[in-house]
């Protein structure tokens, strides 16, 4: 598999013409080397020639790792006194041919600190953005990869269902989102989630990517939960809004219409269609009831590996859907300092149409 | 206290020459602005000027969080549409006067998708390294700071000692690791922990950055166990190490070793002592016993808001300790193939020396 993927790898890296691909420890890593390292303080570089066997650059203590991998990359390692890394990045950058080169890096991931000592290493060489590259090689998902998802969906839900009824008047938001937590293992997921969850409630509900404070859940609070499980290195996110009783009838109402919003979103998924085609279904939902300007972001984002990748689901985004892509659909509308809702589903894009892997009841339910 | 961070952070960016500082998400980012952002594909800088009101750029339906800042930084917000982007980057670099000048940013932390759109709105300006100015601000905690890494402390030792009774072999190291996160919630934890818990068992703990695999516990594994809490943003980061019986009596001989050495680190700080002489005072415990050569990293790492920043406790590092620094002394041995000895603790420097922060027992415990 691993000799799949750096195939292709290799083949969209001619295609663009980039004469390597320098990767720091993250997804893309772990997808074309099967590595996983922490990104930290000490540099780990993965490289990934046009053609021919990989390159990995690491501390000498952590050999052992870079030996177990399959794809036998060549090692170049260093010692523990960060002086030493240069002449091992310089003997690394020579061999390999950098200089003077044009250099893919991931520039979401890839730091100022890797940068300087590559550009260092390699005089003259270009560091180009590679986004384009990996993204061909990573948006459309095979059916492994579709299943770890499946997965992951699974154990974020069945991790809400437990979660609920502990919910009760009282409990902060932070208490709330570690019980979802703890469920959230319990369920399955690696302990490594693809993001913290997230409980809003009353005003806090209002702000999209609000962090669990120590408000207290009370009578008459929109709930809004954003949470994801991982499993298998692949991730869900997903949100619904919950109530506590009595619920303002305007924040009901908009309730209804998210909720219609994020049908007509997953209803507009097929290959073929553009992402902002998607976005403008959920979107005219929200608009023709009277909201637009309470829907501040996008409709939603690529998830696989990571919490947010491409493709992304906005307005201005005419590329088209092909099967394989898996993504959220989350229109949300959010009225400051009252309360907001989200509803948020993760969609695979089949041959066909669209298959919904969430089915968490999705309907405004109260709790306690 | 926000204002006494950013009175001293102006003034280290002036001792520095530097007439800006720029902040991407992360702990820098909360511990001088007091805001707390996802690092994402949709960029957020906070800019330090080296006097007067800082400024922040952040997408507009993120306005809201940006106004609550205590510090009112003058905000520059972009729309959904990434191209919107350069624009609002642009008139914040002009308005805040960065072209052709010297700016500061944080290697280890700004990405090159950060850089490249500073780059542009910028022409002409230096971006050099600000890590000195930033650890000179960060590096010496306060009593409150420590006061939460106490904090931290104690939930990562009551979840061990919650999580030893459920070891068992047949288990697997993801399980125990699972577990493991589970009683770091269950203890008070945030959920966002400073790393996913590390289980390593038999041959696996011979690896210093294990990751946890499904490798079964079982008879005669040494179990290296590297863990921590995160409490008011505050992080902890300790490693027992635990054994199934029978233990390899070369194995128990080393985690003597291991905690002897340990112990001659800890002993080694106090205020003016290099962070050279605390690492030479546990290696030479490891090398006199003859397993010099398998202790393949540093002493120690600080660990504050993350769980790995300055000071370094390296040989190579002249550094000297000052009141407040705080930092983990995690001698290992790693005998290649047959197992590994880590004992972690985490110490503050004091006016008079050394308070050890950790007290969970360190004598190697059978388990099971």
């Amino acid at each position: 598999m691993l000799e799949r993927r750096l195939s292709r790898m290799q083949e969209a890296l001619q295609r663009a013409s980039l004469d390597a691909l320098v990767l720091n420890p993250g997804p893309t890593m772990a997808y074309a080397s099967g590595l996983s390292f922490h990104l930290m303080e000490r540099p780990v570089i993965f490289v990934v020639p046009p053609e021919g066997r990989p390159a990995l650059i690491l501390p000498e203590f952590e050999r052992t790792k870079g030996e177990a991998s399959p794809l036998k990359p060549t090692l170049f390692t260093y010692a523990e006194d960060p002086a030493a890394r240069a002449a091992t990045f310089e003997a690394a950058a020579s061999q390999l041919g950098l200089p003077g080169r044009r250099v893919g890096v991931e520039p979401l991931r890839m730091r100022v600190f890797e940068l300087r000592l590559l550009e260092a290493a390699a005089p003259g060489t270009q560091f180009l953005s590679a986004e384009e590259v990996i993204t061909a090689v990573r948006v459309a998902k095979d059916e492994a990869e579709v299943n770890s998802m499946r997965h992951a969906v699974c154990a974020a839900e069945a991790a809400l269902q437990a979660t609920i009824p502990l919910l009760n008047p009282g409990m902060t938001e932070r208490e709330a989102a570690s019980e979802l937590t703890v469920q959230l293992l319990r369920a399955g997921s690696d302990s490594e989630l693809p993001f913290p969850p997230i409980v809003a409630s009353g005003p806090n509900s209002a702000l999209p990517h609000a962090v669990p404070t120590d408000r207290r859940l009370q009578a008459g609070d929109m709930l809004v939960i954003d949470w994801g499980a991982t499993v298998e290195g692949y991730i869900s996110d997903l949100t619904r809004t919950l109530a506590f009783e009595p619920v303002d009838p305007e924040l009901a109402r908009v309730h209804a219409i998210g909720l219609e919003a994020t049908r007509a979103g997953r209803a507009a998924v097929r290959p073929g269609v553009a992402c902002a085609e998607v976005d403008r279904a959920a979107r005219q939902v929200i608009e023709a009831a009277g909201y637009g300007e309470f829907f501040t972001h996008r409709t939603g984002h690529g998830i696989g590996m990571e919490a947010h990748e491409p493709p992304y689901i906005r307005g201005d985004n005419a590329e088209t859907l092909v099967p394989g892509m898996t993504f959220t659909v989350e229109p949300g509308i959010y009225l400051p300092g009252r309360g907001g809702v989200r509803i948020e589903d993760n969609v695979v894009v089949t041959p066909q149409g669209c298959e919904c892997l969430s089915s968490a009841p999705r309907e405004l339910r109260g709790v306690a």
